[in-house]
């Protein structure tokens, strides 16, 4: 019996298969500091004392500090472009030993076989990849995703061993008004955790919100809103990820030992150059502690916190009969890894298997398209157009008036005015919303992107009918990912062929494709840092003032589609 | 659908069921108070607001405290002699509304007839009795109890919906040592909370300990003793009980906010008399309050805490969605009760309807007796007898020279001792055990009682064989209890008919049945406070020195059986 050998180890009675020795113990429960052992066995943790352990192989961690493996309670793996196996294992070699994934994105692209493929093509690395199930596909009515997940969809996801709770639920509105499919989503997951998302959702409305059981958020960007949610029963989740961080504005929450309690540190997002530049929990936990938080804290919310908050009992804790999953710092300043455990073997000894998990539908299934299909009528006056706010990722509704040639609607150089087409890619009738956007910089050909939240249609912005096309046909060849056209009709592409969303290559193949791929936007013209960001931002209908999705452009003010041209009741 | 209404309350859209509102609200997350109304709604909180709620019915609470129902992470509610129904109603009073009982006794006599009916006594009442499965019947080998829980029993046991773990493993040697039946009944509860008991157990011992799973302890007695357990990776509950008291002693690790996190505060025995006088959780945190700890930290000690180490998700906390269990205190430093809600009932308006639960079996089924049956031959030379060791409960192995008569050996007045014997009851054999004991003060007649640990045989210690034979037929005719014999044969009972331990009556009547019945035991001589609570320790089997069990005389050292006269080995 595994168990009777467990007790011997932790007896001193016979070896350990590993010990950890002669480092700095972090008891993330007492948040103390303490010399001791730590003896690992078959996998789990056997003891850890001060009176030190004999083991088969001894890792000397004098003048280090030992640890739990950390854990990111939310993270949403599609946005570093790596698939999940090989993101389990760059973040691996960082520590990180469990993170709780929400594969929405994938989700809106492949429906419940994208949620499987995410944890099977994870199976067997060494950061385990825990799921919520996503609550939220599709975000809206105002665009076609390729799947729709339901209450009988979100109770299947629930039975499966690797998902642990309901994935963010976005639509606040939805749940405060009552919205049947909503709750009965919400019910489908009761008695579970359930991550909320309520950006500024404040006094009984959210009181209503946490009602229905989210119990969790990770969108407060001030002291005051994380206060109030704290209050309102959440776990707040302190976000400091690529694209966003709170970190700053929400310390004092983490500073405080009785309500750091109820707070994890995540990264929501994170992308592949910033991961491997920096890593990941151990770049948030620099992070914190350059701020001023005090490191055992700082470890507790990305270690005992997050199994609590998911009610993973079996690990999170240096405690016997846990997992061993361990992570070795040099210091606790630059959080340097020295040696990660994941169920008691060092992660730097593993061998790496090829994952065998598969996507069972193209991931880039579009209508045939002609230059035809990127054309808009000339019908006079002026046009609505989405106008890009630097830096932000709202936008502005404009009126503007374009050049029309042959009876169509042309892109204007002068004015720093694109097309912009939304194509349905998952074969689901193909339909293209088409319409203007100011502000991308391009002065000639197109660039393109399968990275469109929510639904992940495909977009393209462009100055050509032709550059669009071709743009068009080259991604939809290659299964996804980003492509930047010339105006001479050159086509450069980054493959994203798992849903149009991540790469099969290796992290720094990645980062490096990545680079290249922004290097030709730019050739075009952009001025932005990420052009391909701003563009799988546009079909966002749920962000104001004006979207564009694959049936058409979108007042997210009314939350309702509008004509291109022509007067809308007030507008 | 119920969740509708819910949201409604919430947002103030419809007034709630009941509103507190006024009262100071305790927030046992951060730690904060603040002023704010909490709605109720079926059951459940709705919102917790400081816009205020309407609600059909108000409940001002001006100038209070407005807390979530107090929870007791352990109790044994035997210890009370009041049936699970009487002992829930009581409590509930005090602001009790959840508690976490391990049925031990009953299980000892009953089995798991016993286990269910403490669940099913108890439900409908205005405290929740939830169950940890009993681990250690029979707690030894040297005796002979009413039932054998074995791995395949706590597994059924964890299966019911009120058992929420394994109940304390107090056979710790038998843990670190691999015992397989213990570690067979640890397998069975893998995954679940278990809960421990290990006085004094340290260093890799406790390392192998908790190895094995179990992961609270009630039992630390000194700080050091509580600092390693907790370092350890326990639960630490502070028992604050009528028998054994340590919050002063480990006050400091709840003055400290982080490991306070790790603390409960419970109870484990609750005397009749105590509850009736001062009270249940109540009194703990009175007490806790006086001793200099911050009465929030208590309260987040007794609500917040043993709600997440029991994974009570539904309660502990006042948050929308979660059970409406509340209780309003006048202040927090006396604690004095105004009102309590249990899933948003007043408990002060709950109609309280008879139990139908039943024990399937006679609880004190003893086999005929005669005066014979207390016959101890003289055999000559020095006699084996326990002595008592006032305000204590462990024992001293003395050697006598006891008169005879008639051939056999006879108590003895002048040298204070008196004649012990342990029957068998639960109608597997009959067998009984005699012996000696010196120190209870008896000057004449007999005392016996049904409660004695820990497989509550029938216990009588008497000065002639007549007293006794009367004492042990009295008993039996009523089901168990305590029970008083004259020195002219005049009995004087207490009832304990559910299962020889509990009482069927109501907490006054337990309270002044007992205080009679203690006054009949002082009549006979006995200088001692409670003479049936020492009867009910001299036959348990595990504690130093000397006991006597119906197998015949204990020697707890070598924990084994040894004869009532003559050398054994060295002894």
């Amino acid at each position: 019996m595994a168990l009777d050998r467990l007790l011997s180890v932790a007896c001193g009675a016979e070896p350990a298969d590993i010990v950890l020795a002669g480092g700095t113990v972090v008891d993330v429960l007492s948040g103390a500091l303490r010399r001791a052992d730590v003896a690992v066995c078959e996998g789990q943790i056997a003891g850890v004392s001060e009176e030190g352990y004999a083991g088969r192989r001894v890792i000397d961690c004098t003048g280090r500090f030992v640890a739990p493996g950390l854990i990111d309670g939310h993270i949403h793996i599609e946005s570093s472009l790596l698939s999940p196996q090989e993101f389990a294992w760059a973040v691996a070699a960082h520590g990180t030993t469990t993170v709780v994934a929400d594969p929405h994105e994938i989700a809106n692209v492949c429906g419940l076989d994208g949620v499987r493929y995410m944890a099977a093509d994870a199976r067997g690395a060494p950061c385990e990849v825990l799921l919520t199930a996503p609550s939220c596909v599709p975000a809206t009515h105002l665009e076609t995703s390729g799947a729709e997940l339901g209450p009988r969809e979100v109770a299947e996801m629930l039975r499966w061993p690797t998902v642990v709770g309901l994935g963010e639920m976005m639509n606040f509105p939805g749940v405060v008004a009552g919205d049947p499919t909503v709750l009965g989503k919400l019910a489908s997951a009761a008695g579970r955790p359930i991550d909320g998302h309520a950006p500024g959702l404040s006094g009984k409305d959210l009181q209503a919100y946490v009602a229905a059981e989210p119990d969790s958020d990770h969108e407060c960007t001030t002291l005051a809103e994380a206060r109030e949610k704290l209050a309102a029963g959440m776990w707040i989740m302190v976000r400091e990820g690529t694209a966003a961080q709170n970190l700053a504005a929400l310390l004092p929450l983490a500073q405080d030992p009785t309500t750091a309690n109820r707070c994890l540190l995540v990264s929501d997002d994170l992308a592949a150059h910033e991961l491997a530049a920096e890593g990941h929990m151990d770049r948030i936990l620099r992070r914190a502690v350059a701020l001023g938080l005090d490191p055992v804290t700082a470890l507790r919310l990305v270690t005992t916190n997050p199994a609590a908050r998911f009610r993973l009992h079996d690990r999170g804790v240096l405690r016997p009969g846990l997992l061993a999953d361990v992570v070795v710092f040099e210091d606790l300043d630059s959080f340097q890894v020295h040696t990660v455990l994941k169920r008691g073997r060092e992660v730097s000894d593993l061998p790496r298997r090829r994952s065998r998990a598969r996507l069972p539908v193209g991931s880039c299934r579009l209508r045939a398209l002609t230059e035809a299909s990127f054309r808009v009528p000339a019908t006079g006056g002026a046009v609505r157009a989405i106008g890009v706010v630097p830096g932000q990722i709202v936008t502005r509704a404009l009126r503007l008036r374009l050049p029309a040639s042959g009876g169509s609607l042309q892109a204007d150089p002068q004015q720093d005015v694109a097309k912009l087409a939304v194509i349905e890619r998952h074969g689901r009738g193909g339909g293209i919303g088409l319409g203007f956007v100011k502000g991308l910089g391009l002065r000639g050909g197109a660039i393109g992107s399968t990275v469109a939240h929510d639904s992940h249609n495909l977009i393209i912005a462009g100055m050509d009918d032709r550059a669009m096309l071709i743009a068009a046909q080259s991604v939809a060849e290659e299964g996804g990912g980003f492509v930047a056209v010339s105006p001479e009709g050159q086509a450069g592409i980054m493959p994203l062929p798992i849903a149009g969303l991540m790469s099969e290559r290796r992290l720094e193949d990645v980062v490096s494709s990545q680079r290249t791929a922004l290097e030709a936007a730019k050739s075009l013209g952009s001025p932005h840092s990420d052009p391909y960001a701003i563009l799988s931002f546009l079909a966002l209908p749920v962000i104001p003032e004006l979207r564009l999705t694959d049936r058409g452009l979108v007042d997210v003010t009314r939350f309702e589609h509008m004509p291109l041209t022509g007067d809308v009741g007030d507008g």
